[in-house]
């Protein structure tokens, strides 16, 4: 609370330093926070106050704290959009190329160009070079500025060229070893060059079994390998086993959130990065889920209209058809989330596909049982009925089974067909389950109609 | 694959080492791996040869691998069962204090208090200070192996004590500045020590803002900060800022991951821990939910009840039930979703709480108006009767409004009451709103039953 009363004050005098044009002042106590709440100050401003920073601070005192900011595209777009045109591809090239790269994609193709235009060929070629890695692999998030030796050194000398990179690299805690055609042939820790001996040989001191990743790798692949292995970056190769760049661990960490959040959206359908839009903005962003399934809810509702001469005839029917389409989809959300999430942290994807489903399966009949049973005995006490509790519960025992068949079935077809098992959503399963358990309902009930009228 | 099989290719080797007692080729190869890749080929031995590694390994080679070993309780607690306890003591002391107490952790007090004998006072002591710190807390996963310094020396010196520490120290690369009574006064990174010259004072370069957690922060605000921040490791202090430990990146990437999956398990209704059980056993963890929620599934269907006599007047009604309990449902769903991932990433949970619950209220109104209008046309025409249609339509409106308000209010509610949020599942919403919407489908229908029959 304090802290955040302390920062408070803080952003209150910087602002006040902004607009009477105290520029020294403004600068040093700008630039002695940490780039994070930099951020935190500038996206508070309003656009006249941001281009008096503009004028205040150089492209590259910016460029730190722009690596950092996480905002959404629309309002980085706008940052950009408000700067003059060079003081913005300055910027663009002080930033770490990865996320100069992050930013320049949320621009059109024209937009891009015309800021590589204005770097430096250096900066610009660099970028180019990452811009054409496909969204989400390896090659999309890794970034350029590695420290790289050859083996045929000492570490005093390697300790030189260290110190000399660590203005620019990302990282310098990991430094990777090359041999003469740019091949990734070992690597050291900056632990490993301190405790040594000064004389020692690099070649002597390093790992030759280097863990990397290959450039096309799907992120996820590349974040399970950090868990895995508690690694701070990890380095980049391409198919002949050239160093190409490195992945960092704050990197990672984004990586695995959005994961998890896009894991989380697809269980409930509906985006959960949506938050604070206005309510139409919000409603309309939910509702082509929301209509398609109402589309898929209508086949159920066409099916109980195809039974309604039953439904004439025992109108108790309808008592019980929210309660076994219910606990059904209930029981199909749970397989669906554990077979996404087998899914997402299995290293072998293809593993046991049909005994994974039969598991599945066997799970919903153990559950059909106990929950039919119990069904079975409170609908027979209730209205003193067993024929009645019988089908009830004969009918939540198969309609669970298949919802968990579902559950699990969909999700692992869909990976195995190249789509993310998560657009599987929870509520589609439970729309879909809604339809095959009314099915599977009403034909046990007009099985045994005659009995229990 | 290459890799996969050059590894599988090597545990062949390390086995066949292993059983012919060729205990020098065989340390050479072992040791020779990472740790993460040591676990792997040590999870997957049997225990008589799990016995042979104890006799070749010494505890604290054994240390190194038990640190990255991410197995559950269970086998956790068996591997130090097998052990000699006098080996397991050391090999305790020898990991680092936060993994070694969390392996404790899985331990009841009597096995504690006779491994905490068999160590020297000094490990037993770092061990027992952890010991005591609350679950989920950032004492809970913090390190005390961390390297600190006073202000008043050069880069030289406090290189010298780095290299001095580097050995036992979790990470070197950050180096926190303390005074005389222990409190934390700055920090600085190795980065900054080797770009700086030899003769520069530590009180010069120090960043004297240091950005740290309190002992007793919940970890999911420890990975907040190190999210903002993009951190390496954070400083963890008491009240009156003695710097007590340290908390590193690679424990905040399990917080994230384990808190990603208890979200996620939340919404689902089920632990997605629970993979790879057998079928009764994975029932056996469901079956609580389902029949609680069949429970409450009850109460819905003895409402419908109350209105069989409905049903039996128009048994057109019937056919429409599953479609708004369902419709209801999936926007509750989504609700829920986005008021949990608000509720997890916002750092003031109390600001504005009846301005979100308002908005996502509005939210399912114009949704609702929508969907409901979408439904009202498809009845009107598919059964010719357009008051049935409005019917339908003003149920769906207002039973989506009302899973929106659930969907919203409960998890909010929850986490005002000290609840973890992600409790309120979503079949629990789902199957709540089937009971608020089968009430609101049939008190309108009863409204309107002489018009549309």
């Amino acid at each position: 609370m304090d802290e955040n009363q302390e920062l408070e004050e803080r952003f209150a005098q910087l602002l006040w330093d902004l607009r009477e044009n105290n520029i020294q002042e403004f600068r040093n106590s700008f630039l002695e926070m940490h780039i994070y709440e930099q951020g935190q100050f500038y996206q508070a401003l309003n656009e006249e106050d941001r281009q008096l920073i503009y004028s205040y601070l150089s492209p590259k005192e910016l460029a730190d704290m722009f690596d950092v900011i996480e905002e959404d595209n629309e309002h980085m777009k706008e940052y950009l959009a408000e700067m003059r045109p060079s003081y913005a591809a300055e910027m663009l090239s002080e930033m770490y190329t990865d996320n100069a790269v992050d930013l320049l994609n949320t621009l059109d193709k024209k937009q891009i160009a015309k800021y590589l235009s204005l770097m430096t060929t250096d900066a610009a070629s660099e970028i180019k070079e990452l811009l054409h890695y496909e969204d989400e692999t390896a090659g999309a998030i890794m970034t350029t500025e590695f420290v790289s030796i050859v083996a045929n050194q000492t570490v005093r000398s390697a300790m030189y060229v260290l110190k000399n990179e660590a203005d620019v690299a990302e990282t310098i805690y990991y430094i990777y070893v090359v041999n003469q055609e740019g091949q990734l042939v070992g690597v050291i820790s900056l632990r490993d060059l301190i405790v040594n001996d000064d004389d020692a040989m690099i070649s002597e001191l390093m790992s030759e079994r280097v863990i990397s990743v290959h450039v096309g790798d799907d992120q996820e692949d590349v974040a399970q390998t950090f868990r895995d292995y508690d690694f701070l970056a990890l380095p980049v190769t391409d198919y002949d086993d050239h160093l190409l760049g490195i992945v960092t661990v704050d990197d990672i960490i984004d990586v695995i959130d959005d994961e998890a959040a896009s894991d989380y959206s697809g269980l409930a359908g509906v985006n959960v990065e949506e938050i604070d839009e206005n309510p139409v903005k919000a409603a309309a962003r939910r509702l082509p889920w929301l209509i398609t399934l109402l589309f898929l809810g209508m086949s159920t509702a066409s099916l109980i209209s195809h039974y309604e001469a039953l439904v004439n005839e025992a109108s108790i029917l309808a008592v019980f058809i929210s309660l076994i389409t219910g606990t059904a989809g209930n029981a199909g959300t749970q397989s669906l989330a554990v077979a996404v999430r087998r899914l997402a942290i299995s290293d072998d994807k293809n593993a046991g596909f049909i005994r994974l489903v039969l598991a599945e399966v066997l799970t919903g009949l153990v559950t059909g049982l106990v929950t039919g049973a119990t069904i079975f005995l409170i609908v027979g006490i209730w209205k003193h009925n067993f024929i009645l509790g019988f089908v009830i519960g004969m009918a939540m025992l198969f309609a669970i089974t298949v919802a968990n068949l579902a559950g699990s079935l969909i999700p692992m077809l869909m990976d195995r067909l190249g789509f993310d098992p998560a657009v599987a959503s929870g509520p589609f399963i439970t729309t879909l389950s809604d339809l095959t358990s009314v099915l599977i309902y009403f034909n046990i009930a007009s099985l045994f109609m005659e009995y229990f009228m």
